[in-house]
């Protein structure tokens, strides 16, 4: 049942290689549009390095401020890989191997005919009091401790995990969005655009630039919860653009989807 | 001339509809690779909402504590473009129509016979003792005040004003970097690479599963602004892989790059 408060969420995005432009990061746009189908609000992203006070310090100024926490990155097997390490350390806990998650990736390495060593292990290290997070792609479980839920970087595990733990979150209320297409530069919409905005201060209202773009030059979106007051709000930004079309001498017509 | 002291960075991306999914951010990206290049050390990123209180938090919060900060968004001409106003608030100073910032635009309007009005005279608002990021793309300015530079969200002017700054920039030594392909899992090599990588704590080295690819199972990248040492840790890791692929009967052909 979804909530009728906020539910609010942070994405922790840990990796040296987003950072150095080695590798772009897909996660976060892929988190977005998770928490938006499920009612939950993004609120807030941090990419951090490999260097575990970073991590602790980025993992504890977001979890007492948001509902949920999501990370992505560093809990394979390999000496970089600290992001266990400095979530028990954010929650003050220890770091033992843990029988069940040992048990699923020995399952695994017995069927594949992979050797259990010190490296492979370390994916079984998950903090006390977490609860396994398991997916369909990755043997290595991702974890959950508080609102804390810790994922793999690799994005094909990573929406695997979220897919695992969508049924255990609570949802908040779905925003709806209406996108109005433009054909002049928002500096021309720009006062009764905010006219209309400021009618409407329950409905976020945003616009943007279509670069490179001939037909469209703005797309304005409106997002709120509240389909009446959307719907509302929409038909007088219709209005609002139909009449800056007229005034340019632009055909009349107004898309919105 | 570059800096033999570490010269850092963070980015701040600000606007709701990259925490919404409906916008997937490039600016990160393209960010790290022109920090990279420059021998900047980009050391965070955040993503924050069109919040006035969150931007100022996100900048103090940042600018004190690396060389660098870019913000990429908000700088446009409607009403949820407030990162003029918030960066203003974030130095203490006041926020007036910057005569060079209007006569620039005023120009450009002329030329198109595009009227002035207030929106578009927002793009003029600069903060006080900031001077302006001109560039090649829009006539709407960027601006920097402190070791602070903000630029547009639209990637296209985002690179062109990246461009421009970065003659302005004192680069840091330039982290070369060493990518080594590998037959092999990483939990099959992750205790011998962490040893080389205790061996030389002045290289960093990560590990980086290739998932869907069916002859390079892992990519171990190792970077160091000095290249001696890191031809000699390359080396060694070199050694290393040739050993697990002939463990595992494969090819000991190293591809390395």
């Amino acid at each position: 049942m979804p909530s009728s408060l906020p539910v609010t969420a942070a994405l922790v995005v840990i990796g040296d290689e987003i950072l150095s432009g080695r590798t772009k990061d897909v996660n976060i746009g892929a988190t977005a549009d998770f928490c938006t189908d499920l009612g939950i609000e993004l609120s807030e992203v941090r990419v951090v390095p490999d260097i575990e006070d970073e991590i602790v310090a980025a993992v504890n100024a977001v979890r007492s401020r948001y509902t949920y926490v999501f990370t992505t990155g560093g809990i394979g097997p390999t000496h970089d890989d600290i992001t266990a390490d400095a979530i028990a350390r954010a929650f003050g806990v220890s770091l033992p191997i843990n029988a069940e998650a040992r048990a699923m990736l020995e399952a695994r390495w017995q069927q594949t005919g992979t050797e259990v060593n010190e490296a492979r292990l370390r994916m079984a290290r998950i903090p006390e009091g977490a609860s396994l997070i398991v997916n369909s792609v990755s043997a290595a479980p991702g974890f959950r401790i508080g609102n804390v839920h810790v994922m793999a970087g690799v994005p094909k595990i990573m929406l695997a995990m979220l897919e695992a733990i969508a049924p255990t979150l609570e949802g908040g209320q779905k925003v709806k969005s209406v996108t109005i297409r433009c054909r002049v530069g928002e500096g021309t919409i720009g006062v009764p655009f905010g006219r209309i905005q400021a009618d409407f201060p329950d409905v976020k209202m945003g616009s943007y630039p279509q670069m490179g773009q001939t037909a469209v030059m703005t797309e304005l979106v409106l997002r709120s919860p509240d389909e009446a007051r959307l719907a509302e709000a929409a038909g007088r930004v219709r209005e609002m653009v139909t009449e800056a079309h007229r005034a340019a001498g632009l055909p009349l017509e107004v898309e919105a989807y």
